[in-house]
């Protein structure tokens, strides 16, 4: 077999999570090349897992013609020029998300890969968690009969620095984000949204123009009902919770835990908290997702999760800030598409 | 020690409930005399538990001057009127929920009770379940930090008869009402509500002009978010949990169940549904509301569950009506109070 | 309908739970006298229950001849005299165990019954357990398949005192009788019989004569494999395990508990202990095994639960006690029967 | 740093999973070798993890100088003769379990280890599954106090074919060997053994002279009991659970499962089976092991888990089967030791 040669563009944790894949769990392809503007971080790496080449400037990557595929792991703001950079070079991509916080941006996307007939995949990695998926095959299945209430809980251990709040669109754009794919993934196309939100975790947050509670009701295109329920801290840590509602049954998935082990003492039976938080909780479905990557550029099968779902995802936060802001149901189509 | 000596003015399913609660666990109170527009049914249930007396009309039972409270639960329709009358022949009053379908009413009720200076319960007994007083009494004691998010989910196993959703005053008034009521006990008071609301369980529920499944989203007053889910039919039974998210932690009470086995074969690890419906489910909680009522009576302390409380679930249904009839978040204040 | 006309001997702490379930819980029984040699006892549960009669002397009681069934829940060391006198008045029984220490006298019991005709139950309410009879009814319909392994634990809160430890006849006789008992309600008659036991929990337990934690190894005459493990003491209260095993499937009842409620904070996720004592975990199972009692009574059925399974109880302690004393798994065939 | 070398003696499955933790997990070793009797199996794996050399002989590997340490996954036959060629030439042993089926053997090695002053961790994985060290972690904290009780279920989902079981050694060397190992990890020393056996899965295995069915009734030293229940086939899967119960509280480890969802219709509440076998319910485990090895050879650390510890395994064995011949308890002091 002739193994996917891929380039990663970005050398921080992400990158190195999917790194990390391909070499130990993904035999069908190799690691030819990393970058990243800090060049020793991209050194490192490729000392650590045998990566032939490491550069400085992620046009060397593109440049070079034995590759197949990029993997754009870069900062937020670079991912769509990256992108549609990559397209035009023939390669395909595997993008994280978001692809971008404006919507003109991600059409330039769109249309760049469009015409250059390449792949793309959106890291929206949570499809590929062992719990969600199998609610989403129990749907698949029928099981559930038709969809009633979905409702996504997605709870943070700790905020990020004030810093990073400021430059990160808000908790829509930023957290909720996530969850919306969720919504979509299970429940379909959206037709409006409302958002309840507030500022009750650290009111540095608040200052900063954000939120970090926060309640978003769905009406889904199909009728149903959603709601996803964020904050910013849960004292308790990582919380990730699904519950699908149908006409012939309920799915729900619970937290994951380090440990199955119940100790029982005068004060009660006590449990384990959630694993930490993201590369603890989802790091299956990190792997998983690049798995289905490798596999749909090697077998030319369409990607499942692509850019249209990056840009519906970011419609759906800015209906829900657009919805706080004036405060009232938003319609998604009162937000610009493609 | 004197016997408080009580009068059921309503001998269907809950006034037969409350009967066998005193008869069989309220040592302090003794039924005199119940009464029932089908009398046979008033004196049926004497027979059975030894009532000394059964009438048609209620007014015996206002007019008895050995008895010192009555329980009112009767059709809702009457629910005022007779709470009035018993006010004015000084008894103190048990009275089912809701109080009235009318903030007018209600008022009426309010002002009868105050110039009488009688006692006045409402029976929102859920108030009295054991897992949900269990997380009231987890709040109060500083568990959870100050409350952010109040989720509560409640489904019905079946939906009532065409013939009563045309009278139940919608499923705002008739089933989120106990919602409401434990949203206010758990989060306290609310300052707005938006309603999603659809029709998936039956589409005849439509053109009765109601909704079957519903998404309440909460502000409270302190800042807290809520939610509510409620559905006419769960295939799986009578779905009432409630989970309450703080600074300091969560609490979340599971259904209860019939047992606690689990079965394990290939298929995997069943174990029970639900209880099958509220009067399984809230059996303890109805004669422990009663046991406070009777308590509060004897020793002269105020009813904790108060006809104001009864007003204010039904201002936030009416609120919730008028949501989803507007398509927007509604003020409790656009809704009249007294 | 024609009520049974019942009469309670013994009116202590089991007695006054029976007397309940038939006032409360039982419309065909009638309460009609109760006897204790402490006859104040006796004289206050009469007036709370509105018993007609109570006497210092039980057989004032069997001399009745409007008595049609005795409740024996006088002290164990009288109930085979009890009985067997009640047997020859004509009265149905419903004794409390155990039956008997000795197998001499439990014989006679049996003689007199069978000689009088009337019917006798033993008061296994275990085996009345909304959870051990979801596991019965599932092995009854053949869910199990085959029964391979049974594994009962049953812990108690606290010892008792060193007082009754020594007239207890030892834990095989006094706690583990209980687990015997539901060992061949589940999984038929036994073969053989292999006791570990120690004193772990209290020094004067072993220096009365006794141990208080101890495992029993049990062969059962379908082949099938048994345990029991008990102790007189569980720090986190009362611990009453089933767990059965077969060829299809396996079940396993965990314990009750207060509530359903689990509070997550940064310790971890805590749930309830179990229900405090005996009195709360069975409850239910008091009154459904007095209303079986009543139903075989008047419908003229034979009980379920018989002397014989009185007798088998203590053969299974009394070879318990000798595997302890001659360190070797002892057959129950060479325990003296019937 | 300089990486630890290492030879893996063995292409088998276990081989491959140590080759593979090595590979990806472990960056302090490195693999130089791999050998098998199959020499096809050596190179497909050598090819595949990047191996540079593979041998049919594995006294290549053991005669290279470079070669630190050696990891025997060979069949059970030949461990020990390796083991003493491994010690006579300098290399660090990882064995796998069990290290022989006789005591005189075992000595052997233990000599030659002694003689040669190398390390031997023998591969009792189970002691670093997640669950089960966490148990160990709380006995060592003190939370659970003094030990009282040991309860390990241990069930496979399928019987091995009857070839296996013919040579096996018997179910207590061949599966219950695990269990005696975490006795020992958690209960320390054992002083008697009492064994209950019967062929209840398949008559077959009762004509190859083993048997399917077990039960392990233990006396540790320090006074506690234990019990192990063992069936060759479980029809819901892998069932390994482990309890602990102790003067302070009990702890107990449920089983793994590959999803947290509950699916909730009007058949119940259905959660996951048990994780399929020992490859997917330990494979942490097995990673965790070697992490251990490895870092007791580079930083010359006593390894936790030695050849005595399969020795002593070993002689529980041999006394559970010597229980089930003689048909009484035995002491462990009845089986010849070193």
């Amino acid at each position: 077999m002739e193994k996917i040669r891929v380039g990663i563009i970005g050398a921080g944790r992400i990158g190195q999570v999917h790194a990390k894949s391909i070499t130990y769990h993904i035999p069908q392809a190799q690691l030819v090349a990393i970058s990243d503007i800090y060049e020793e971080g991209a050194k490192s790496v490729a000392a650590q897992l045998g990566i032939p080449n490491y550069y400085k400037d992620y046009h060397k990557i593109l440049e070079d013609p034995s590759i197949d595929a990029v993997l754009i792991c870069s900062s937020t703001d670079t991912h769509a020029d990256i992108a549609c950079e990559a397209a035009a070079a023939g390669k395909h991509i595997f993008c994280e998300k978001p692809v971008d916080l404006t919507v003109a941006k991600i059409k330039k996307v769109i249309d760049a890969v469009d015409k250059a007939g390449v792949k793309l995949q959106i890291g929206f990695n949570r499809r590929y968690d062992h719990n969600f998926a199998y609610i989403k095959q129990l749907e698949n299945n029928g099981k559930l009969g038709s969809l009633q209430t979905v409702k996504i809980t997605s709870r943070d251990p700790e905020p990020p620095s004030i810093d990073y709040v400021k430059v990160s669109g808000g908790i829509f754009l930023d957290m909720t984000v996530h969850d919306f794919d969720m919504a979509r993934f299970i429940g379909g196309e959206v037709d409006e949204v409302y958002a309840n939100a507030t500022v009750m975790v650290d009111p540095a947050i608040g200052e900063a123009g954000d939120v970090d509670t926060a309640l978003v009701a769905l009406k889904f295109k199909s009728g149903a009902i959603g709601v996803i329920d964020n904050c910013r801290r849960a004292s308790y840590g990582y919380d990730q919770r699904l519950e699908v509602f149908g006409s012939k049954g309920q799915a729900s998935a619970a937290n994951d835990t380090p440990t199955n082990v119940a100790f029982i003492d005068e004060n009660g039976s006590v449990t384990d908290k959630p694993l930490y938080f993201f590369l603890e909780r989802y790091m299956q479905s990190f792997t998983d997702e690049m798995t289905e990557f490798i596999d749909c550029v090697i077998n030319d099968k369409p990607t499942k999760t692509t850019v249209y779902d990056g840009l519906e995802a970011l419609r759906l936060g800015l209906a829900a800030k657009k919805s706080v802001a004036e405060h009232r149901p938003v319609k998604l189509s009162e937000i610009e598409g493609c």
